[in-house]
């Protein structure tokens, strides 16, 4: 089946899709996006994405111009007719089209989703353990925003990728952020840790949903900056992305971290996700 | 006259030019930019946008694949069936249209260039003073490369100009680091000062050019940050960009600074580079 996108209002094959090189996107980074994940032909946690995503505009001086009730029916709308039942929507909004200034523009928006399938995710505990390796954080300080200035990310990745693991860790003066695109938490003494939303961290949907079924599980959880050396001790660590939903730590830098395979408490957080995942998006459609 | 562009090696109108939505400019800022001065239908500094161009493309752990001279001789030949006599050019290269993934991609680069024509720069001291207006720089900490992740500065020209200002300072922990797109420098006691090139400050051409010709001039110049606070307090301020020369500013943060005109050390170095920019495209063609 051929790949659709939706690209200001109009539904095409992926492939003819196209932008001018002026679009500010290109240009100067000055767009948001969203990753949205795709369960039996439903979007999971489609209002909290709504909403970064109109926190992230804001975080950008851009007024969203498209309608988010018109936005989060159109994605339904789209979803059904590209026929996918276990992927992700990416979904991008830039400034516009408009001859280069940094000056913001007066034009319409570039706003545009599209759909990608992604083979189901493993059941929780069934994945291979995840390789972090550590790289500083030069980013900026908005990482709260969901830009897609994600220029450092891409070279942190890589830079991870080089050395033979799979995620990047940013450490900023002692402090474990995040990773190069996903959250990051540790387990020590039964209670969960992770550093808190802000110039560093992005607010993370899946993170988001952790917190909350740590509160409903009864499980301690805490925001504060975590530091690399106790992250790297904890009894456990995972990471979490909507994408990836909840991957266990093996190994950091190289060295073996966690009990070898994926801790209890991750395990339990992991089930408790995919039993709401399961809930949320297998119930009869409104 | 249509405005043209060369995208990948093919010459076509701007407005025909189009991308994937899925290159890695639109998605990552993964790509680095340039911007070269176009007089009397001639490329001014060429050399040294090549080799900052180069620096950058190492920057962010690309190889530039498009042959340097082949590139040269490519803009050149452009130009000239452009028809523009005063303008830039805009250069940009990415690392190419694939499917979205932090990873590196294995796919040919995006490289495209266009004129875009400029009215003549007025003689020196001619122009209307600069207004600068201080924001706080949360860039990240590899400005000295020329990336399109370019939304923080996007974000600090807006907030200036919103302030009524013309273009914003960045200030890093109290040091005037350089501004939005062009880099700043201060003349105390007769000698130039303008902060290092590194973490917060871009390798200008301009500023490269400036200092070479304040040598020539026997005018004391240093390289160290510059406070915020004896910015304000000098004898003369200016900036300096490829589309700008050199521009004495007025005022600060909404309060006048210099003599109320441009300085006389501004002066002298901006008809400097005046001449030199006549010298080198006036004279016959290679």
């Amino acid at each position: 089946m051929t790949d659709l996108i939706w690209l200001n209002g109009e539904i095409k094959p992926l492939s003819d899709a196209r932008l001018g090189v002026e679009d500010r996107g290109f240009q100067f980074a000055d767009g948001v996006y969203e990753v949205i994940r795709i369960y039996n032909g439903r979007l999971f946690a489609l209002p909290e994405h709504l909403d970064r995503l109109e926190r992230s505009c804001g975080g950008i001086m851009m007024k969203m111009l498209i309608d988010r009730q018109r936005l989060a029916r159109e994605i339904e709308q789209f979803i059904a007719k590209t026929g996918v039942k276990e992927g992700m929507i990416y979904l991008q909004i830039t400034r516009g089209d408009s001859p280069r200034n940094h000056a913001f523009p007066q034009c319409p928006q570039t706003t545009l989703f599209y759909a990608r399938p992604l083979p189901p995710t493993a059941p929780a505990g069934g994945q291979s353990g995840v390789k972090l390796y550590s790289v500083p954080d030069e980013r900026w300080k908005r990482c709260w925003i969901k830009s897609v200035a994600l220029l450092p990310n891409v070279l942190a990745k890589n830079t991870a990728l080089a050395a033979g693991a799979d995620e990047a860790v940013f450490v900023d003066d002692g402090v474990a952020t995040e990773c190069s695109s996903s959250n990051l938490f540790v387990v020590r003494q039964g209670a969960l840790l992770t550093t808190p939303v802000g110039a560093k961290v992005l607010p993370g949907i899946t993170r988001l949903v952790v917190l909350a079924l740590a509160k409903e599980l009864g499980i301690p959880a805490t925001e504060r900056p975590i530091s690399e050396a106790e992250a790297i001790s904890a009894d456990e660590l995972f990471i979490t992305s909507t994408t990836r939903e909840i991957g266990w730590v093996a190994s950091w830098n190289g060295k073996p971290v966690s009990p070898g395979r994926c801790g209890a408490i991750t395990l339990k957080l992991h089930k408790a996700l995919q039993e709401r995942i399961r809930r949320e998006t297998q119930s009869p459609q409104r």
